[in-house]
């Protein structure tokens, strides 16, 4: 698509520090990293959310997501690692084309996943979501 | 796993609400929800991070996911859909067995996914990663 970065990566129109590619996938260093090794996994196809994917398509990212998170761990060795996918400019989404971040972590970095965990859950949302998924 | 509230709820030894399943992942609602429809999916085996699970069986859950996702989208109409899957206490894992959040966003809701963003990408740690990813 005209105007996205991440279709202009996978063309090979804008520059990134590829790690892997696959037929329907290329991970790449998140050019302003939350920590060192920050990488992203995006379709090479454009698809704007994670549901806008075929399933199948999903399914290929976030195995190359897997990958790059195998890759993190032997080559950086951080404490943890973050997988982080975000639908919707309400979700924290900036660029418009479907993205996994990767995030090594560590004890003492900057990273906030953060949700308030006082609520309660409840029978008729089940009952409700079940008829939809 | 004996001690894996996870394990309980896939074997029904604990009550959850159910939402999905099928052979290799459950989904269910999450029992501290950050927003209505908060969910978490899983593997029916035990492993205990993203990358103890073989590649097909991660590929599995986050398709497992997307469904749920999908179903959020249609049921609940959130602004927005976050997917976090944290990988070791210091990315804020509380129970040793992997498992994916998927939350619906509001614009005014408490969720905080957040990390700075003024370090630099450097070549050098793309050259280390593509050595092991």
């Amino acid at each position: 698509m005209s105007d996205c970065v991440f279709c202009e990566i996978v063309a090979g129109e804008q520059s990134a520090h590829h790690l892997y590619e696959d037929d329907r996938t290329l991970a790449f260093l998140d050019t302003a990293p939350a920590t060192e090794g920050h990488a992203l996994v995006v379709p090479k196809t454009h698809h704007e959310t994670l549901t806008d994917m075929p399933g199948d398509l999903a399914s290929a990212v976030f195995w190359t997501a897997q990958r790059v998170a195998r890759g993190v761990e032997d080559a950086i060795e951080p404490d943890g690692v973050s997988v982080v996918q975000s639908n919707g400019a309400a979700a924290g989404q900036e660029i418009a084309h479907a993205h996994v971040h990767v995030v090594p972590r560590y004890e003492d970095d900057d990273v906030t996943l953060a949700w308030p965990d006082d609520a309660e859950v409840d029978a008729e949302t089940a009952r409700r979501l079940r008829e939809h998924v």
